[in-house]
């Protein structure tokens, strides 16, 4: 059945920023549910200026923004990796792909990967074949949707990520008494 | 004396990226003689949110593109950092100002402090105020032009390592001998 846009409550765009490929996923949220609106790859290997690749990426998010209209953004980014000069490499997508969201007035969100990870299934350290098993399954994605690179679904995992920290859905928040209420939710609290 | 527009024959922005403060500096080529056009700085350090310097780094770059019309832009761009985390931030900086370029077709060329503090000063070491100090003799900019942060002579410095990079001033080359000639000038060689 189709759903009209006035049901949805809101729209989030994932992104894991790379230099040879960036993927990106789309996320509606309807009620406490998340469903999958679309996802893909964006292929930068084939533009061998690393200067073409980033002006690529600022114009492909730009675009993605400008169709799918979401509200928040999420980017998966690393914060330690091998090397100053791999660092530096992934800091330039990274600036391009948030500059791009920033110049539509989309509030950002970054996640670790293991933050990501443990968010979708319980295991930081779990394989990226296991995060998109996992976002196949929770978002019943159709066995042909999923035919993309591990790059989208790991973008959509840190959409995914997103929904859950947003709070929703609420009602599967457990807490062990109202010390534990208060202890996580102490932004409500006031002094 | 006021000079038209028909006689400058390139425009040269350098850019010095920071995510406190962004210098940039605008030279034009006359001949084989280059000339201050504009410097300054961009102030960051009043958002507190990085991502708003971001997007406040996009516009800037973008609106002294538009402003100054360059040819080409060089960064000052050093490959080494003190640790991953710092040439995260300073490559999503680069990769920002980078972009801005590309999306207006600008080429761009990097060059690491070290190398513009040799074309400069003949000294990699040398200190930001060294450049800045030749930098003033050289295109005889006055006393309340040099009023600006050493972000701005520093960019400004690629700008004119940059014009020297392009080969001129073609007069001030030098060679011992045909060979010597050839050997620096392998590009004019056809076989």
């Amino acid at each position: 059945m189709a759903r009209t846009n006035s049901q949805i409550e809101k729209i989030i765009l994932g992104v894991d920023p790379g230099t040879n490929v960036m993927g990106y996923g789309v996320l509606s949220v309807v009620g406490n549910k998340a469903e999958l609106v679309a996802m893909g790859t964006i292929e930068l290997k084939k533009y061998e200026s690393h200067y073409l690749r980033l002006g690529k990426i600022f114009e492909r998010i730009t675009s993605i923004i400008d169709s799918y209209k979401p509200d928040e953004m999420a980017i998966e980014a690393p914060f330690f990796g091998k090397n100053v000069q791999s660092m530096l490499k992934l800091g330039r997508a990274q600036g391009v792909a948030i500059t791009a969201a920033i110049m539509r007035d989309i509030p950002i969100t970054e996640y670790e990967p293991s933050k990501i990870k443990i968010a979708i299934t319980g295991n930081g350290n779990a394989a990226k074949e296991q995060v998109a098993g996992m976002l196949q399954r929770m978002l019943k994605i159709s066995k042909e949707d999923m035919n993309v690179q591990l790059d989208a679904t790991d973008a959509l995992g840190a959409a995914y990520c997103h929904f859950i920290q947003m709070g929703m859905p609420k009602t599967e928040h457990k807490f062990s008494s109202w010390k534990d209420y208060i202890s996580k939710n102490s932004d409500k609290i006031h002094n």
